[in-house]
């Protein structure tokens, strides 16, 4: 049952709130607290989903639509391919059960980006399996919009990166 | 899947060990917060497990761990009765999933109720029934006890103290 999950959630963020006044600052925290989830919560994905090596960013983002969206969250996402390098991807959700309990954000927290922890889970995921990436909300039902959208930039790969600095 | 549950509440936890310097305010912080949860869970555990109505102390801790607990954290606990007049009971844990992802208490944490949102979870689901209890933790396998165990007693109804009051 995720109603235990989704009302606890609620209380994090409802904390943070209280810590900082910008919702830029609950953004990155909810964020950054996301990726260290991210990078723990990949090693019991692997365990319990038993998948195969992923061999392309559009395996990858379906994985994280289909399996570890409904095993963590209940719910699947569809995926759609945003650019013709076929490395920006959007996941979306027409249900988003995180805001299970959320009519709608007060209008001094028109910034707040509620789910952002996801982001981070998924960012900091990726990257125990080498993909750099940037994860962030395009879109948000809580904010207005017909779906909830989440946004994943692939980057080059930090090998790559790391060489040309060099 | 639980993992991100148990991983998000460490979030929260270690968030609010940032905000409050001394164990006691967080415990009293996640205690207030669950008891905020607890209020608005009960009707999702009522619709969901379509229980009857209990018609003791006992009947409804039973209820607590043997339903409640499985719904909601997926293992059950083992109930005893501590007071010849029927109103203290002890929820028995052998495994504690909240603390899945968690060692041992850092040192300078010592008096942290690291689980203390279940308590007010129950508070607050309790009062909502109209079973006012103080519920608290008598053992933590996370400071070295054999098990964990939650403390229950329920207290005269509320309508009773009011007419004492009175």
């Amino acid at each position: 049952s995720r109603e235990l999950f989704v009302l606890t959630y609620g209380a994090l963020v409802a904390q943070l709130c209280k810590d900082y006044e910008k919702d830029e600052d609950v953004n990155i925290c909810l964020d950054r607290m996301g990726y260290s989830i991210g990078i723990r919560l990949i090693d019991d994905f692997l365990a319990r989903s038993a998948v195969k090596k992923c061999r392309s960013y559009s395996e990858t983002t379906d994985m994280i639509a289909q399996v570890a969206f409904k095993m963590y969250l209940g719910v699947t996402a569809s995926v759609s391919c945003n650019s013709a390098a076929g490395n920006e991807f959007s996941l979306i959700l027409d249900k988003n059960p995180l805001v299970d309990f959320v009519e709608e954000l007060p209008a001094e927290r028109a910034s707040l980006c509620y789910c952002n922890l996801l982001c981070g889970v998924i960012r900091g995921a990726l990257e125990m399996v080498h993909l750099a990436a940037e994860v962030t909300f395009l879109q948000d039902r809580l904010k207005g919009d017909a779906v909830t959208e989440i946004g994943i930039t692939f980057l080059r790969k930090a090998e790559d990166r790391k060489h040309r600095r060099n």
